[in-house]
């Protein structure tokens, strides 16, 4: 991954469109390590607060490690809506909060903890971002790493018996797996839906449709991307699966096929969505409220207003006889 | 079928959109019927010029009919581009022929044909439109009624040995399902695509799907509608379903599920595509460049750039195995 795609989650502005009609995202800017070393951010209870959009697949999968590990008594969180306001500048709200502030750190925009940390802070203000509380700061908004410092840094404050996300012994591989996902699949769609030439588009929607289906093949021979256990990838394709169908496919123009359509992706997808921190983090209202409604890259679009009433979304429920691919009883490793 | 619903193809304007948010069509100008009573159009050959764009399924049925009855050396084709010229207002372009004017007429554009017959002519120019080709004017836009004059009274210059599609004893049947696919299915994708609140668009979502269940249903023993042959109905949903992966599914919001997730429907269809004078009219390119790129409600919207790639076309080929369903060798009744 080049430095200039480490991204999160927010709109595109016309400055991260190219000279040939791609779309390149901006970089984050608080990358600072959660760690013990010195400089690095301090690992403690109750000192940050985790801000994200649940429309947001970058902050989704960092909810869902969140809750899996078990840090949810550990590192609060903070939901902004999916319909973004645009005015004076794109920004995320707390308006589903009383008197549209967040009721911890008395903010009404995400821009105002990323001012508060850079006043010259000129980016967009993105999710996910963990937010010093005490000093109102936005701290850390990589949200590429985050899961992984979930993960690692902050077992001291994992729950009992916490499922291993990101094993040692498989490190090297999640890492591989995850940039190719990144570039093809998680970013791959919003290269198709932010792309503003017909070249640019048709490559990044070929490369998502083979990885697909090279994913499809794969998952027709393990129940996870690693077999039989789910790590820190399954976790990252999941956000963009879910959200294909409901969103991508119609507002991205991702549309050779839908999810439903694939045999093992979608078995996968269900058998993700049915596994606890994956289905009750999974927000489809505000997924397709912020998708069809309230997303553009181009200033002067006239958002639509009528929200598309599909898909069913009662077929997440439905059985998806993936278990026959694995020879465990449990969907998670557990750190000895 | 109220007059005020008796239409056309071409774009909605905003004064064609109700209280309720509901879309409600224009009135049809030009309705005086083909044959040999007074004050009726004389059915002669070479007289008209019949003008559509590929586009278009309104105009789609009046091209299919007339090429299944052999009409076509009888009534001559002018073509429009699939993307309307919009200034100084929406119109249809014969930006395909050289010089952008259709060879026979001499026209640019549909609205002066509209115009030759009526100075006064405020509404939409719209297509189908047979045209008097002597005197450069429209003299029925009625598409409603224009694939039953093919089949009737057009009957002495139709081929040897033509298809009946509309027969006798069939006609009343066929003309209440006709009324009610156009108002549930034809025009119901126009009712879910063009409605400006969420509850006119729901309830003709709800109308679209419940008939498309039910006419899954009925092709379950059925190979066409009325059985084993080919009738007006057949040509009138067929002009609906080829659209609705391509172009309704997105652009109108019909998107609870694609016409290739219904077992039946998505045979039938391509059953009827792959017949003669179905698929070679189907241009799938002028159809995603339209709906995707060139139509709209509202003239202050910034039309998108960027064609969807999918569908796959190809599968329209694959075999449909609804021959079972038939006890014929032939899919079209002959007259005696």
């Amino acid at each position: 991954m080049t430095k200039n795609e480490n991204i999160s989650c927010s709109v595109g502005t016309p400055k991260e469109i190219k000279e040939d009609g791609s779309f390149n995202r901006q970089t984050n800017r608080f990358t600072t390590p959660f760690g013990e070393q010195p400089g690095e951010l301090p690992v403690e209870a109750n000192r940050y607060r985790l801000l994200w959009s649940p429309a947001c697949p970058w902050a989704h999968r960092a909810v869902i490690v969140r809750k899996i590990v078990g840090l949810e008594d550990v590192i609060s969180l903070g939901t902004t809506s999916p319909m973004r306001p645009r005015i004076p500048h794109v920004d995320w709200e707390f308006s589903l909060d009383k008197d549209s502030v967040d009721p911890v750190l008395g903010v009404q925009y995400m821009s105002e903890v990323y001012l508060n940390a850079d006043p010259e802070y000129s980016g967009r203000p993105t999710v996910p971002v963990m937010v010093n509380i005490q000093e109102k700061k936005a701290v850390n908004n990589d949200y590429f790493k985050l899961t992984n410092y979930f993960e690692t840094v902050w077992s001291p404050f994992h729950k009992e018996n916490a499922p291993d996300l990101y094993p040692e012994a498989l490190r090297e591989e999640i890492d591989d797996l995850n940039e190719l996902i990144f570039h093809e699949v998680n970013n791959g769609v919003y290269k198709c839906g932010f792309a503003q030439s017909q070249e640019a588009y048709e490559e990044a929607y070929e490369t998502l449709f083979s990885r697909l289906d090279q994913l499809e093949q794969h998952l027709s021979q393990k129940r996870f991307l690693f077999g039989d256990y789910i790590t820190d990838s399954d976790v990252r394709l999941y956000t963009t699966l879910i959200r294909f169908d409901a969103a991508y496919f119609t507002a991205f123009n991702t549309n050779r096929n839908l999810i439903r359509e694939f045999t093992n992706l979608w078995g996968y997808v269900r058998d993700l969505y049915q596994t606890a921190g994956f289905g009750e983090t999974t927000d489809f209202d505000a997924i397709k409220r912020h998708y069809h409604l309230s997303i553009t890259i181009s200033p002067d679009k006239v958002e639509p207003t009528v929200l598309p009433k599909g898909p069913e979304l009662s077929i997440f429920h439905t059985p998806h006889n993936r278990e026959k691919l694995s020879g465990k009883d449990e969907k998670f490793l557990t750190k000895k």
